[in-house]
């Protein structure tokens, strides 16, 4: 799922409902306005965001333990070939951003 | 960092200040008001939260992907003998946590 060595991937689940189908993303510590929600080649969806710590080690501040991955982060879904493009939006709340493509309707029987 | 086998760890930057001790720890999809902060035995800060899927696999729903840890986190941090137990605050935005606790003033020089 990586696209680049300096990308880190996040975990992510993929929900299918009867009517559409849920990208779910952790993202703690970036903004909704700050993720950028892409669709390549018509097939893909590219979710992306960069995060970076909010101190800085020097006048004084010194960190004790460094766990938090910073910096671009990114995921890459295939989408389904009943998704409908013209039917995505996204929402972000407490660091999980949801995004939600709508179903194609089936094709009508002849 | 574990306490029991059903507690997951989650990732956490310790930043030391000049006056205070900062505990960041990444929480996302958890509200601030369901996320715990204690003092144990008055020299352990412990962080713990719980966060649960939003969608069950019944009625048409159905997982594709399922990456995102659920359940109960708990993160454990040693206090320094200089953390002033009465004053720790905590805020949360965006799925991060961040605990500050005030050092307590150096002794006076005799």
């Amino acid at each position: 799922m990586r696209d680049a060595k300096a990308m880190a991937a996040t975990p992510a689940d993929v929900i299918e409902h009867p009517n559409a189908y849920a990208f779910v993303v952790d993202m703690p510590g970036i903004k909704g306005d700050e993720i950028k929600v892409q669709v390549e080649n018509e097939n893909v969806l590219v979710v992306s965001g960069e995060r970076k710590r909010e101190s800085k080690e020097n006048e004084g501040v010194k960190y004790v333990r460094m766990e938090r991955r910073m910096g671009k982060f990114m995921r890459k879904f295939q989408l389904p070939e009943n998704a409908d493009l013209e039917k995505i939006s996204a929402v972000c709340h407490d660091g999980v951003l949801k995004v939600t493509v709508q179903k194609l309707p089936p094709p009508e029987p002849k």
